[in-house]
Protein backbone atom coordinates (compact mmCIF):
# COMPACT_ATOMS: atom_id res chain seq x y z
CA UNK A 1 0.00 0.00 0.00
CA UNK A 2 3.32 2.13 0.05
CA UNK A 3 2.57 3.39 -3.69
CA UNK A 4 -1.09 5.36 -2.81
CA UNK A 5 0.00 8.17 -1.41
CA UNK A 6 -0.63 10.34 -3.93
CA UNK A 7 -2.80 13.46 -3.80
CA UNK A 8 -5.57 11.62 -4.83
CA UNK A 9 -5.89 9.33 -2.10
CA UNK A 10 -5.37 11.99 0.62
CA UNK A 11 -8.58 10.76 3.19
CA UNK A 12 -8.93 7.33 1.77
CA UNK A 13 -9.16 4.31 4.48
CA UNK A 14 -7.41 1.18 4.48
CA UNK A 15 -10.54 -0.49 2.37
CA UNK A 16 -11.13 1.90 0.09
CA UNK A 17 -7.06 1.99 -0.58
CA UNK A 18 -7.46 -1.78 -0.82
CA UNK A 19 -9.99 -1.97 -2.82
CA UNK A 20 -7.72 0.76 -5.51
CA UNK A 21 -5.09 -1.42 -5.58
CA UNK A 22 -6.95 -4.47 -6.12
CA UNK A 23 -8.04 -2.87 -9.22
CA UNK A 24 -4.25 -1.83 -10.50
CA UNK A 25 -1.77 -3.71 -12.94
CA UNK A 26 2.02 -3.11 -12.94
CA UNK A 27 3.24 -2.44 -16.22
CA UNK A 28 7.36 -1.62 -16.97
CA UNK A 29 7.94 1.01 -18.92
CA UNK A 30 11.15 1.64 -20.89
CA UNK A 31 13.82 4.78 -21.43
CA UNK A 32 11.62 7.26 -24.42
CA UNK A 33 8.58 5.54 -24.38
CA UNK A 34 5.48 7.46 -24.78
CA UNK A 35 3.05 7.12 -22.13
CA UNK A 36 0.72 8.90 -23.79
CA UNK A 37 0.26 12.19 -25.64
CA UNK A 38 -1.50 15.62 -25.18
CA UNK A 39 -5.51 15.51 -27.02
CA UNK A 40 -5.59 12.18 -26.63
CA UNK A 41 -8.47 10.26 -25.13
CA UNK A 42 -7.87 9.60 -21.30
CA UNK A 43 -8.44 6.89 -19.92
CA UNK A 44 -5.62 5.32 -17.62
CA UNK A 45 -4.48 6.77 -14.89
CA UNK A 46 -0.58 6.17 -13.61
CA UNK A 47 1.04 5.71 -10.71
CA UNK A 48 4.86 5.73 -10.81
CA UNK A 49 6.67 2.51 -8.56
CA UNK A 50 10.19 2.67 -10.01
CA UNK A 51 11.83 5.06 -12.63
CA UNK A 52 10.89 8.91 -14.17
CA UNK A 53 8.77 10.52 -16.30
CA UNK A 54 8.41 13.72 -17.76
CA UNK A 55 5.34 15.79 -18.65
CA UNK A 56 5.63 18.14 -21.59
CA UNK A 57 3.63 20.10 -23.59
CA UNK A 58 3.59 21.09 -27.14
CA UNK A 59 4.81 24.65 -27.80
CA UNK A 60 5.06 25.04 -31.57
CA UNK A 61 6.03 22.12 -34.06
CA UNK A 62 8.13 20.26 -33.01
CA UNK A 63 9.04 21.96 -29.61
CA UNK A 64 7.81 20.09 -26.15
CA UNK A 65 7.93 22.43 -22.98
CA UNK A 66 9.22 20.44 -20.07
CA UNK A 67 6.11 20.95 -17.43
CA UNK A 68 7.20 18.57 -14.07
CA UNK A 69 9.51 15.48 -13.99
CA UNK A 70 8.43 12.56 -11.99
CA UNK A 71 10.75 10.45 -9.98
CA UNK A 72 9.02 9.71 -6.31
CA UNK A 73 7.46 6.39 -5.90
CA UNK A 74 3.62 6.72 -5.41
CA UNK A 75 3.50 9.96 -8.02
CA UNK A 76 0.24 10.07 -9.64
CA UNK A 77 -0.49 10.74 -13.45
CA UNK A 78 -3.05 11.14 -15.95
CA UNK A 79 -5.82 12.26 -14.02
CA UNK A 80 -7.94 13.75 -16.55
CA UNK A 81 -8.85 10.74 -16.76
CA UNK A 82 -11.22 11.14 -14.05
CA UNK A 83 -12.50 14.81 -15.28
CA UNK A 84 -14.94 16.22 -18.16
CA UNK A 85 -13.65 16.07 -20.96
CA UNK A 86 -11.32 13.31 -20.22
CA UNK A 87 -8.40 14.10 -22.48
CA UNK A 88 -4.88 14.13 -21.98
CA UNK A 89 -3.78 17.86 -21.24
CA UNK A 90 0.23 16.90 -20.92
CA UNK A 91 2.10 14.47 -23.12
CA UNK A 92 4.14 11.79 -20.70
CA UNK A 93 7.36 9.79 -22.12
CA UNK A 94 9.62 7.79 -19.62
CA UNK A 95 12.70 9.19 -18.91
CA UNK A 96 14.12 6.36 -16.75
CA UNK A 97 13.15 2.58 -17.23
CA UNK A 98 11.12 1.90 -14.39
CA UNK A 99 7.76 0.15 -13.17
CA UNK A 100 4.19 1.86 -13.23
CA UNK A 101 0.83 1.25 -11.58
CA UNK A 102 -2.01 1.29 -14.37
CA UNK A 103 -5.44 1.94 -13.12
CA UNK A 104 -8.01 1.48 -15.90
CA UNK A 105 -10.71 4.52 -14.83
CA UNK A 106 -13.67 2.99 -15.96
CA UNK A 107 -13.34 0.64 -13.24
CA UNK A 108 -12.08 3.00 -10.82
CA UNK A 109 -15.78 4.99 -12.16
CA UNK A 110 -17.58 1.72 -10.95
CA UNK A 111 -15.98 1.69 -7.58
CA UNK A 112 -16.60 5.48 -6.85
CA UNK A 113 -20.44 4.94 -8.13
CA UNK A 114 -20.26 1.83 -5.74
CA UNK A 115 -19.16 3.78 -2.66
CA UNK A 116 -20.11 7.82 -2.55
CA UNK A 117 -17.38 8.25 0.15
CA UNK A 118 -14.93 7.40 -2.07
CA UNK A 119 -16.29 9.68 -4.84
CA UNK A 120 -16.27 12.31 -2.92
CA UNK A 121 -12.81 12.02 -1.29
CA UNK A 122 -11.41 11.45 -4.86
CA UNK A 123 -13.20 14.53 -6.81
CA UNK A 124 -11.99 16.81 -3.76
CA UNK A 125 -8.34 15.69 -4.12
CA UNK A 126 -9.03 16.33 -8.07
CA UNK A 127 -10.46 19.93 -7.25
CA UNK A 128 -7.51 20.72 -4.82
CA UNK A 129 -4.68 19.67 -7.49
CA UNK A 130 -5.91 21.23 -10.23
CA UNK A 131 -6.19 24.64 -8.06
CA UNK A 132 -2.87 23.94 -7.15
CA UNK A 133 -1.77 23.76 -10.71
CA UNK A 134 -4.00 26.63 -11.92
CA UNK A 135 -2.19 29.41 -8.92
CA UNK A 136 1.24 27.81 -10.47
CA UNK A 137 0.32 28.32 -13.81
CA UNK A 138 -0.94 32.16 -12.70
CA UNK A 139 2.07 32.60 -11.13
CA UNK A 140 4.25 31.70 -14.02
CA UNK A 141 1.96 34.26 -16.31
CA UNK A 142 2.69 36.91 -14.05
CA UNK A 143 6.62 36.31 -14.04
CA UNK A 144 6.22 36.16 -17.85
CA UNK A 145 4.46 39.54 -17.49
CA UNK A 146 6.99 41.37 -15.50
CA UNK A 147 10.21 40.35 -17.51
CA UNK A 148 7.77 41.57 -20.59
CA UNK A 149 7.41 45.38 -18.68
CA UNK A 150 10.61 45.01 -17.63
CA UNK A 151 12.24 44.55 -21.48
CA UNK A 152 9.55 47.57 -22.88
CA UNK A 153 10.85 49.55 -20.49
CA UNK A 154 14.60 49.05 -21.02
CA UNK B 1 -33.96 29.08 -9.07
CA UNK B 2 -33.24 30.59 -12.38
CA UNK B 3 -30.06 32.21 -11.04
CA UNK B 4 -28.82 28.68 -9.88
CA UNK B 5 -27.29 27.50 -13.17
CA UNK B 6 -23.68 28.41 -13.21
CA UNK B 7 -21.30 25.50 -13.05
CA UNK B 8 -21.19 24.25 -9.50
CA UNK B 9 -24.73 23.78 -9.64
CA UNK B 10 -24.52 21.33 -12.63
CA UNK B 11 -26.35 17.59 -11.48
CA UNK B 12 -27.93 18.83 -8.76
CA UNK B 13 -31.57 18.38 -8.13
CA UNK B 14 -34.55 20.58 -7.55
CA UNK B 15 -34.73 19.41 -3.78
CA UNK B 16 -30.41 20.39 -3.72
CA UNK B 17 -31.29 23.35 -5.38
CA UNK B 18 -33.83 24.98 -2.97
CA UNK B 19 -31.80 23.77 -0.14
CA UNK B 20 -28.86 25.86 -1.70
CA UNK B 21 -31.15 28.76 -2.51
CA UNK B 22 -32.68 28.74 1.24
CA UNK B 23 -29.21 29.42 2.57
CA UNK B 24 -28.69 32.15 0.02
CA UNK B 25 -28.84 35.74 1.00
CA UNK B 26 -29.40 38.87 -1.69
CA UNK B 27 -26.86 41.74 -0.84
CA UNK B 28 -26.22 44.95 -2.80
CA UNK B 29 -23.06 46.35 -4.55
CA UNK B 30 -21.86 50.08 -5.61
CA UNK B 31 -19.66 50.51 -8.65
CA UNK B 32 -16.17 50.61 -7.22
CA UNK B 33 -16.72 48.27 -4.56
CA UNK B 34 -14.28 46.07 -3.50
CA UNK B 35 -15.61 42.37 -2.94
CA UNK B 36 -12.78 40.75 -1.93
CA UNK B 37 -8.79 40.98 -2.26
CA UNK B 38 -6.35 38.13 -3.58
CA UNK B 39 -4.69 36.24 -0.69
CA UNK B 40 -8.09 36.90 1.46
CA UNK B 41 -9.56 34.30 3.84
CA UNK B 42 -11.91 32.81 1.38
CA UNK B 43 -15.42 32.16 3.26
CA UNK B 44 -18.17 33.20 1.12
CA UNK B 45 -19.25 32.24 -2.40
CA UNK B 46 -20.98 34.66 -4.55
CA UNK B 47 -23.69 34.40 -7.30
CA UNK B 48 -24.17 37.38 -9.64
CA UNK B 49 -27.89 38.46 -9.94
CA UNK B 50 -27.27 42.06 -11.64
CA UNK B 51 -24.71 44.25 -12.59
CA UNK B 52 -21.03 43.55 -13.22
CA UNK B 53 -17.91 42.11 -11.09
CA UNK B 54 -14.56 42.02 -12.48
CA UNK B 55 -12.05 39.13 -11.55
CA UNK B 56 -8.18 40.63 -11.60
CA UNK B 57 -4.67 39.41 -10.41
CA UNK B 58 -2.06 41.79 -8.69
CA UNK B 59 0.84 41.64 -11.21
CA UNK B 60 3.58 44.35 -9.64
CA UNK B 61 3.26 47.21 -6.96
CA UNK B 62 -0.43 48.64 -7.70
CA UNK B 63 -0.84 47.17 -11.07
CA UNK B 64 -3.84 44.97 -12.02
CA UNK B 65 -4.31 42.28 -14.33
CA UNK B 66 -8.06 42.05 -15.41
CA UNK B 67 -8.95 37.97 -15.52
CA UNK B 68 -12.62 38.36 -16.80
CA UNK B 69 -15.52 39.91 -16.38
CA UNK B 70 -18.34 38.61 -15.12
CA UNK B 71 -21.63 39.63 -16.53
CA UNK B 72 -24.38 36.94 -16.80
CA UNK B 73 -26.78 36.45 -14.14
CA UNK B 74 -26.06 32.97 -12.26
CA UNK B 75 -22.34 33.75 -12.80
CA UNK B 76 -20.69 32.33 -9.62
CA UNK B 77 -17.06 33.33 -8.45
CA UNK B 78 -15.50 32.84 -4.79
CA UNK B 79 -15.35 29.09 -5.10
CA UNK B 80 -12.00 29.00 -3.67
CA UNK B 81 -13.92 29.51 -0.40
CA UNK B 82 -15.01 25.46 -1.01
CA UNK B 83 -11.30 24.19 -1.09
CA UNK B 84 -8.27 24.14 0.74
CA UNK B 85 -6.36 26.36 1.24
CA UNK B 86 -9.82 28.16 1.40
CA UNK B 87 -7.80 31.59 0.00
CA UNK B 88 -9.12 33.81 -3.02
CA UNK B 89 -6.78 33.87 -5.53
CA UNK B 90 -8.02 36.44 -7.36
CA UNK B 91 -9.93 40.11 -6.51
CA UNK B 92 -13.23 40.78 -7.14
CA UNK B 93 -14.61 44.19 -7.84
CA UNK B 94 -17.73 45.41 -8.97
CA UNK B 95 -18.31 47.30 -12.31
CA UNK B 96 -21.69 48.29 -12.47
CA UNK B 97 -24.01 48.73 -9.28
CA UNK B 98 -25.92 45.46 -9.15
CA UNK B 99 -27.07 42.50 -7.38
CA UNK B 100 -25.36 39.34 -5.49
CA UNK B 101 -26.31 36.41 -3.94
CA UNK B 102 -24.28 35.58 -1.08
CA UNK B 103 -23.63 32.04 0.80
CA UNK B 104 -21.40 31.54 3.93
CA UNK B 105 -19.58 28.52 2.56
CA UNK B 106 -19.59 26.96 6.51
CA UNK B 107 -23.00 26.61 5.94
CA UNK B 108 -22.87 25.43 2.35
CA UNK B 109 -20.07 22.47 3.77
CA UNK B 110 -22.69 21.53 7.04
CA UNK B 111 -25.45 21.11 3.74
CA UNK B 112 -22.88 19.13 1.87
CA UNK B 113 -22.11 17.17 5.49
CA UNK B 114 -25.47 16.25 5.41
CA UNK B 115 -26.06 15.07 2.00
CA UNK B 116 -22.89 13.30 0.43
CA UNK B 117 -24.49 13.24 -3.27
CA UNK B 118 -24.72 16.78 -3.02
CA UNK B 119 -20.73 17.14 -2.16
CA UNK B 120 -20.12 14.73 -4.90
CA UNK B 121 -21.62 16.33 -7.33
CA UNK B 122 -20.08 20.16 -6.15
CA UNK B 123 -16.92 18.90 -5.93
CA UNK B 124 -16.50 16.89 -9.31
CA UNK B 125 -18.46 20.04 -10.48
CA UNK B 126 -15.40 22.10 -8.91
CA UNK B 127 -12.56 19.87 -9.78
CA UNK B 128 -13.98 20.29 -13.19
CA UNK B 129 -13.87 24.47 -13.33
CA UNK B 130 -10.43 24.31 -12.06
CA UNK B 131 -9.20 21.57 -14.40
CA UNK B 132 -10.71 24.03 -17.50
CA UNK B 133 -9.10 27.09 -16.18
CA UNK B 134 -5.77 25.35 -16.01
CA UNK B 135 -5.88 24.48 -19.71
CA UNK B 136 -6.97 28.17 -20.70
CA UNK B 137 -4.01 29.48 -18.10
CA UNK B 138 -1.58 26.79 -19.99
CA UNK B 139 -2.90 27.84 -23.56
CA UNK B 140 -2.04 31.58 -22.72
CA UNK B 141 1.62 30.66 -21.60
CA UNK B 142 2.44 28.95 -24.14
CA UNK B 143 1.03 32.39 -26.84
CA UNK B 144 3.24 34.27 -24.31
CA UNK B 145 6.20 31.74 -24.90
CA UNK B 146 5.83 31.76 -28.62
CA UNK B 147 5.62 35.54 -29.30
CA UNK B 148 8.94 35.29 -26.81
CA UNK B 149 10.38 32.88 -29.09
CA UNK B 150 9.05 35.23 -32.42
CA UNK B 151 10.82 38.57 -30.62
CA UNK B 152 14.06 36.49 -30.24
CA UNK B 153 14.06 35.28 -33.87
CA UNK B 154 13.39 38.89 -35.37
Amino acid sequence: MDLFTGFLFKGLDQDQLAKIAAISIEISMQNGQKLFAEGEEAKQLYILKKGAVELMTGAEHNLQLPISMLRDPGDIFGSHALIPPYQYSLSARCEETGTLLNIECSTLKKLMAADRDLECIIMRNLAQHFLERLTETRQELKTHFRVLLKSMRS
